[in-house]
Protein backbone atom coordinates (compact mmCIF):
# COMPACT_ATOMS: atom_id res chain seq x y z
CA UNK A 1 0.00 0.00 0.00
CA UNK A 2 0.91 3.95 -0.80
CA UNK A 3 0.00 7.42 0.04
CA UNK A 4 -2.58 9.09 -2.21
CA UNK A 5 -3.26 12.81 -2.20
CA UNK A 6 -6.41 13.99 -1.20
CA UNK A 7 -8.06 17.56 -2.12
CA UNK A 8 -7.23 19.95 0.69
CA UNK A 9 -9.61 19.65 3.75
CA UNK A 10 -9.58 20.31 7.57
CA UNK A 11 -8.73 17.23 8.34
CA UNK A 12 -7.11 17.17 12.15
CA UNK A 13 -7.68 14.16 14.39
CA UNK A 14 -9.09 13.83 16.86
CA UNK A 15 -11.62 16.88 16.55
CA UNK A 16 -13.38 17.91 20.24
CA UNK A 17 -17.04 18.32 19.69
CA UNK A 18 -17.34 21.37 22.72
CA UNK A 19 -21.00 22.87 23.05
CA UNK A 20 -20.17 26.82 23.40
CA UNK A 21 -23.13 28.31 24.82
CA UNK A 22 -23.54 32.30 25.23
CA UNK A 23 -26.11 35.26 25.88
CA UNK A 24 -26.45 38.38 25.13
CA UNK A 25 -29.41 40.63 26.30
CA UNK A 26 -32.59 38.86 26.62
CA UNK A 27 -31.02 36.22 23.93
CA UNK A 28 -29.02 32.87 24.37
CA UNK A 29 -27.97 30.09 22.54
CA UNK A 30 -25.57 27.17 22.15
CA UNK A 31 -23.83 25.80 19.12
CA UNK A 32 -21.79 22.42 18.66
CA UNK A 33 -18.23 22.94 17.17
CA UNK A 34 -14.98 20.87 16.33
CA UNK A 35 -13.10 23.89 14.92
CA UNK A 36 -11.60 24.35 18.63
CA UNK A 37 -8.48 24.65 20.01
CA UNK A 38 -5.80 25.19 22.71
CA UNK A 39 -3.38 28.27 21.76
CA UNK A 40 -1.51 29.14 24.98
CA UNK A 41 -0.85 28.09 27.97
CA UNK A 42 -0.12 31.25 29.61
CA UNK A 43 -2.66 32.84 30.47
CA UNK A 44 -4.93 29.62 28.97
CA UNK A 45 -6.35 30.70 25.87
CA UNK A 46 -8.91 28.87 23.32
CA UNK A 47 -9.76 29.78 19.73
CA UNK A 48 -13.00 28.67 18.23
CA UNK A 49 -14.11 28.85 14.84
CA UNK A 50 -17.67 29.76 14.19
CA UNK A 51 -19.39 31.54 10.88
CA UNK A 52 -20.35 34.65 10.66
CA UNK A 53 -24.09 34.19 9.94
CA UNK A 54 -24.24 31.73 13.11
CA UNK A 55 -26.44 33.37 15.61
CA UNK A 56 -23.86 32.69 18.14
CA UNK A 57 -21.72 34.59 16.95
CA UNK A 58 -23.38 37.82 17.28
CA UNK A 59 -24.28 36.81 21.13
CA UNK A 60 -20.60 36.12 21.49
CA UNK A 61 -19.26 39.50 19.70
CA UNK A 62 -21.67 41.44 21.73
CA UNK A 63 -21.24 39.63 24.97
CA UNK A 64 -17.55 39.23 25.17
CA UNK A 65 -17.82 36.26 27.03
CA UNK A 66 -18.70 32.33 25.97
CA UNK A 67 -18.66 29.31 27.86
CA UNK A 68 -16.65 26.16 26.14
CA UNK A 69 -18.30 22.74 27.61
CA UNK A 70 -17.30 19.18 27.09
CA UNK A 71 -19.89 16.78 26.43
CA UNK A 72 -20.10 13.23 27.83
CA UNK A 73 -22.41 10.35 26.14
CA UNK A 74 -25.80 11.71 27.85
CA UNK A 75 -24.82 14.98 26.16
CA UNK A 76 -25.40 13.18 22.22
CA UNK A 77 -28.58 14.67 21.63
CA UNK A 78 -27.56 18.22 22.75
CA UNK A 79 -24.58 17.63 20.29
CA UNK A 80 -26.94 16.65 17.34
CA UNK A 81 -29.40 19.62 17.64
CA UNK A 82 -26.79 22.35 18.82
CA UNK A 83 -24.91 21.56 16.02
CA UNK A 84 -28.16 21.26 13.18
CA UNK A 85 -30.84 24.18 14.56
CA UNK A 86 -30.28 27.72 14.66
CA UNK A 87 -30.75 29.64 18.59
CA UNK A 88 -32.87 32.21 16.22
CA UNK A 89 -35.87 29.49 16.46
CA UNK A 90 -35.52 27.65 19.34
CA UNK A 91 -33.90 28.40 23.07
CA UNK A 92 -32.15 25.26 23.21
CA UNK A 93 -31.41 25.19 26.80
CA UNK A 94 -35.10 24.56 27.11
CA UNK A 95 -35.85 22.53 23.73
CA UNK A 96 -32.98 20.25 25.44
CA UNK A 97 -34.11 20.25 28.99
CA UNK A 98 -30.58 21.68 29.91
CA UNK A 99 -29.93 23.55 33.01
CA UNK A 100 -28.83 26.92 32.45
CA UNK A 101 -26.16 27.10 35.63
CA UNK A 102 -24.66 30.84 36.62
CA UNK A 103 -20.44 30.69 36.24
CA UNK A 104 -18.31 32.33 39.02
CA UNK A 105 -16.35 34.44 36.18
CA UNK A 106 -18.77 35.33 32.95
CA UNK A 107 -22.76 35.74 33.23
CA UNK A 108 -23.07 33.58 29.65
CA UNK A 109 -25.13 30.43 31.05
CA UNK A 110 -23.50 27.44 31.34
CA UNK A 111 -24.77 23.88 30.49
CA UNK A 112 -25.01 22.35 34.07
CA UNK A 113 -25.36 18.66 32.77
CA UNK A 114 -21.93 19.10 31.46
CA UNK A 115 -18.80 17.18 33.40
CA UNK A 116 -16.68 19.80 32.37
CA UNK A 117 -16.55 23.84 31.43
CA UNK A 118 -14.63 26.27 30.57
CA UNK A 119 -15.45 29.84 31.38
CA UNK A 120 -14.03 32.55 28.69
CA UNK A 121 -13.48 35.91 28.10
CA UNK A 122 -13.54 36.88 24.32
CA UNK A 123 -9.69 38.36 24.09
CA UNK A 124 -10.55 39.04 20.24
CA UNK A 125 -12.07 37.72 17.07
CA UNK A 126 -9.55 37.30 14.52
CA UNK A 127 -11.42 38.36 10.43
CA UNK A 128 -10.16 36.43 7.99
CA UNK A 129 -12.06 35.31 4.48
CA UNK A 130 -13.76 32.33 3.86
CA UNK A 131 -16.07 30.57 5.98
CA UNK A 132 -15.23 31.07 9.63
CA UNK A 133 -13.70 34.12 12.06
CA UNK A 134 -11.44 32.76 14.79
CA UNK A 135 -12.75 34.04 18.39
CA UNK A 136 -10.02 33.89 20.78
CA UNK A 137 -10.82 33.74 24.58
CA UNK A 138 -8.99 33.56 27.48
CA UNK A 139 -10.31 30.65 29.65
CA UNK A 140 -10.59 32.14 32.90
CA UNK A 141 -12.55 29.57 35.35
CA UNK A 142 -12.92 25.68 34.61
CA UNK A 143 -15.75 23.85 36.50
CA UNK A 144 -15.36 20.41 36.77
CA UNK A 145 -17.72 17.44 38.37
CA UNK A 146 -15.65 16.60 41.05
CA UNK A 147 -16.18 13.04 40.57
CA UNK A 148 -13.84 12.93 37.41
CA UNK A 149 -11.03 13.92 39.01
CA UNK A 150 -8.13 11.20 39.63
CA UNK A 151 -5.84 10.69 42.75
CA UNK A 152 -3.46 13.90 41.66
CA UNK A 153 -6.89 15.87 41.17
CA UNK A 154 -6.61 16.34 37.53
CA UNK A 155 -9.53 15.68 35.22
CA UNK A 156 -9.26 11.71 33.88
CA UNK A 157 -11.13 12.00 30.39
CA UNK A 158 -12.03 8.36 30.09
CA UNK A 159 -13.75 8.37 33.85
CA UNK A 160 -15.56 11.69 32.80
CA UNK A 161 -16.16 9.89 29.04
CA UNK A 162 -15.66 12.73 27.16
CA UNK A 163 -16.39 12.15 23.62
CA UNK A 164 -14.26 12.22 20.53
CA UNK A 165 -15.19 13.72 17.09
CA UNK A 166 -13.10 12.75 13.35
CA UNK A 167 -14.16 10.70 10.42
CA UNK A 168 -17.81 12.07 10.60
CA UNK A 169 -18.25 10.69 13.66
CA UNK A 170 -18.33 10.59 17.18
CA UNK A 171 -16.23 7.89 19.03
CA UNK A 172 -15.80 6.89 23.13
CA UNK A 173 -12.75 7.45 24.86
CA UNK A 174 -10.13 5.15 24.17
CA UNK A 175 -7.69 3.19 26.27
CA UNK A 176 -4.91 4.01 27.77
CA UNK A 177 -1.47 4.05 26.13
CA UNK A 178 1.45 5.55 27.73
CA UNK A 179 1.66 8.81 29.86
CA UNK A 180 3.57 11.95 28.70
CA UNK A 181 6.45 11.44 31.15
CA UNK A 182 7.65 8.82 29.80
CA UNK B 1 -21.27 14.65 44.33
CA UNK B 2 -20.91 18.54 43.02
CA UNK B 3 -19.01 20.36 40.64
CA UNK B 4 -15.87 22.52 42.06
CA UNK B 5 -14.02 25.38 40.90
CA UNK B 6 -10.65 25.10 39.40
CA UNK B 7 -7.41 27.20 38.71
CA UNK B 8 -7.59 28.69 35.22
CA UNK B 9 -5.75 25.94 32.85
CA UNK B 10 -5.56 24.96 29.26
CA UNK B 11 -8.10 22.22 29.73
CA UNK B 12 -9.58 20.97 26.24
CA UNK B 13 -10.38 17.19 25.59
CA UNK B 14 -9.34 15.79 23.34
CA UNK B 15 -6.34 17.18 22.57
CA UNK B 16 -4.49 15.94 19.20
CA UNK B 17 -0.79 15.32 19.82
CA UNK B 18 0.86 16.61 16.03
CA UNK B 19 4.23 16.35 15.09
CA UNK B 20 4.65 19.57 13.05
CA UNK B 21 7.99 19.32 10.59
CA UNK B 22 9.77 22.25 9.24
CA UNK B 23 12.90 23.14 7.15
CA UNK B 24 14.68 26.22 6.59
CA UNK B 25 18.41 26.50 4.48
CA UNK B 26 20.09 23.45 6.20
CA UNK B 27 17.74 23.24 9.31
CA UNK B 28 14.90 21.00 9.58
CA UNK B 29 12.71 19.91 12.95
CA UNK B 30 9.91 18.48 14.11
CA UNK B 31 7.53 19.42 17.20
CA UNK B 32 5.22 17.93 19.21
CA UNK B 33 2.43 19.86 19.62
CA UNK B 34 -1.13 19.79 21.65
CA UNK B 35 -1.89 23.34 20.69
CA UNK B 36 -3.72 22.75 17.68
CA UNK B 37 -6.85 22.96 15.96
CA UNK B 38 -9.09 23.56 12.45
CA UNK B 39 -9.86 27.27 12.32
CA UNK B 40 -12.24 27.36 9.07
CA UNK B 41 -13.67 24.89 6.46
CA UNK B 42 -12.76 26.88 3.43
CA UNK B 43 -10.77 27.58 2.83
CA UNK B 44 -9.22 24.76 5.12
CA UNK B 45 -7.34 26.09 7.69
CA UNK B 46 -5.12 25.27 10.90
CA UNK B 47 -4.04 26.92 14.02
CA UNK B 48 -0.91 26.17 16.17
CA UNK B 49 -0.05 27.49 19.25
CA UNK B 50 4.36 27.70 19.33
CA UNK B 51 6.28 29.34 22.10
CA UNK B 52 8.86 31.55 20.38
CA UNK B 53 12.00 30.32 21.72
CA UNK B 54 11.18 26.80 19.85
CA UNK B 55 13.33 26.20 17.41
CA UNK B 56 10.75 24.97 14.87
CA UNK B 57 9.15 28.84 15.34
CA UNK B 58 11.86 30.71 13.58
CA UNK B 59 12.07 27.48 10.77
CA UNK B 60 8.39 28.16 10.05
CA UNK B 61 8.56 31.89 9.98
CA UNK B 62 11.19 31.96 7.78
CA UNK B 63 10.16 29.55 5.17
CA UNK B 64 6.77 30.61 5.40
CA UNK B 65 5.40 26.66 5.43
CA UNK B 66 5.03 23.48 7.44
CA UNK B 67 4.12 19.93 7.56
CA UNK B 68 1.32 18.37 10.28
CA UNK B 69 1.62 14.64 10.53
CA UNK B 70 -0.95 13.01 13.00
CA UNK B 71 1.02 10.26 14.57
CA UNK B 72 0.04 6.62 15.06
CA UNK B 73 1.20 4.05 17.79
CA UNK B 74 4.19 3.51 16.07
CA UNK B 75 5.55 7.05 15.99
CA UNK B 76 5.50 7.59 19.83
CA UNK B 77 8.84 7.47 20.06
CA UNK B 78 8.73 10.43 18.11
CA UNK B 79 6.28 11.79 20.01
CA UNK B 80 8.10 12.04 23.34
CA UNK B 81 11.70 12.70 21.77
CA UNK B 82 10.10 15.78 19.80
CA UNK B 83 8.16 17.37 22.34
CA UNK B 84 11.30 16.80 24.72
CA UNK B 85 14.16 17.72 22.84
CA UNK B 86 15.25 20.52 20.85
CA UNK B 87 16.22 20.48 16.91
CA UNK B 88 19.09 23.15 18.12
CA UNK B 89 20.98 19.94 19.32
CA UNK B 90 19.92 17.11 17.23
CA UNK B 91 18.34 16.40 13.85
CA UNK B 92 15.27 15.03 14.50
CA UNK B 93 14.91 13.20 11.13
CA UNK B 94 18.13 11.29 11.69
CA UNK B 95 18.21 10.76 15.50
CA UNK B 96 14.33 9.14 15.30
CA UNK B 97 15.43 7.15 11.75
CA UNK B 98 12.56 8.84 10.23
CA UNK B 99 11.78 9.10 6.80
CA UNK B 100 11.60 12.67 5.82
CA UNK B 101 9.84 13.01 2.48
CA UNK B 102 9.01 15.33 -0.43
CA UNK B 103 5.62 17.03 -0.44
CA UNK B 104 3.48 18.01 -3.07
CA UNK B 105 2.96 21.54 -2.54
CA UNK B 106 5.48 22.33 0.21
CA UNK B 107 9.56 22.00 0.23
CA UNK B 108 9.97 21.17 4.18
CA UNK B 109 10.45 17.74 4.84
CA UNK B 110 7.23 15.17 5.82
CA UNK B 111 7.58 12.08 7.69
CA UNK B 112 7.62 8.91 5.53
CA UNK B 113 5.83 6.61 8.46
CA UNK B 114 2.68 8.81 9.11
CA UNK B 115 -0.62 7.67 8.19
CA UNK B 116 -1.97 11.46 7.47
CA UNK B 117 0.00 14.86 6.98
CA UNK B 118 -1.78 18.18 5.73
CA UNK B 119 0.73 20.30 4.00
CA UNK B 120 -0.06 23.64 4.79
CA UNK B 121 1.15 27.20 4.00
CA UNK B 122 1.92 29.82 6.72
CA UNK B 123 -0.81 32.48 6.38
CA UNK B 124 0.06 34.65 9.24
CA UNK B 125 1.22 34.87 13.13
CA UNK B 126 -0.49 36.30 15.40
CA UNK B 127 1.71 37.51 18.47
CA UNK B 128 0.04 37.35 21.70
CA UNK B 129 1.50 38.19 25.16
CA UNK B 130 2.29 35.40 27.00
CA UNK B 131 3.71 32.12 26.48
CA UNK B 132 2.57 31.19 22.73
CA UNK B 133 2.02 32.95 19.27
CA UNK B 134 -0.76 31.00 17.22
CA UNK B 135 0.84 30.16 13.72
CA UNK B 136 -2.39 30.09 11.07
CA UNK B 137 -1.78 27.96 7.91
CA UNK B 138 -3.45 27.17 5.04
CA UNK B 139 -4.26 23.67 4.49
CA UNK B 140 -2.97 23.05 0.66
CA UNK B 141 -2.62 18.95 0.37
CA UNK B 142 -3.54 15.91 2.58
CA UNK B 143 -1.56 13.03 2.38
CA UNK B 144 -2.41 9.89 3.22
CA UNK B 145 -2.16 6.16 3.25
CA UNK B 146 -4.22 4.71 1.20
CA UNK B 147 -5.33 1.21 3.67
CA UNK B 148 -7.01 3.61 6.19
CA UNK B 149 -9.47 4.95 3.66
CA UNK B 150 -13.42 3.56 4.51
CA UNK B 151 -15.58 2.73 2.01
CA UNK B 152 -16.56 6.33 1.40
CA UNK B 153 -12.67 6.96 0.72
CA UNK B 154 -12.80 9.40 4.02
CA UNK B 155 -9.69 8.55 6.53
CA UNK B 156 -11.01 6.21 9.24
CA UNK B 157 -9.55 7.44 12.59
CA UNK B 158 -9.57 4.06 14.40
CA UNK B 159 -8.41 2.18 11.09
CA UNK B 160 -5.84 4.93 10.96
CA UNK B 161 -4.80 4.09 15.10
CA UNK B 162 -4.42 7.49 15.70
CA UNK B 163 -3.67 8.39 19.14
CA UNK B 164 -5.37 10.96 21.08
CA UNK B 165 -3.76 13.23 24.21
CA UNK B 166 -5.63 14.13 27.26
CA UNK B 167 -4.77 14.84 30.76
CA UNK B 168 -1.59 14.98 30.49
CA UNK B 169 -2.01 11.24 29.01
CA UNK B 170 -1.38 9.60 25.51
CA UNK B 171 -4.51 7.26 24.37
CA UNK B 172 -5.85 4.84 21.94
CA UNK B 173 -8.69 5.65 19.72
CA UNK B 174 -11.84 4.69 21.02
CA UNK B 175 -14.56 2.92 19.94
CA UNK B 176 -17.40 4.12 17.64
CA UNK B 177 -20.29 5.71 19.49
CA UNK B 178 -22.91 7.62 16.36
CA UNK B 179 -22.46 9.41 13.14
CA UNK B 180 -23.33 13.01 12.96
CA UNK B 181 -25.92 12.20 10.63
CA UNK B 182 -27.94 10.68 13.50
Amino acid sequence: MGKINMDPQPLLLPLPAVLASCAHEDKRSIITLAWAGIISSMPPRIGLGIRPQRFSYNLIAASGEFAVSLPDENLMKAVHVCGSKSGREIDKFKELGLTPVRGKEITSPIIGEAPVTLECKLDRIVEMEGSHHLFIGEIKNVLVEENILNEEGRVDPKKAGIITFGGGNYWRWGSFLESRQS
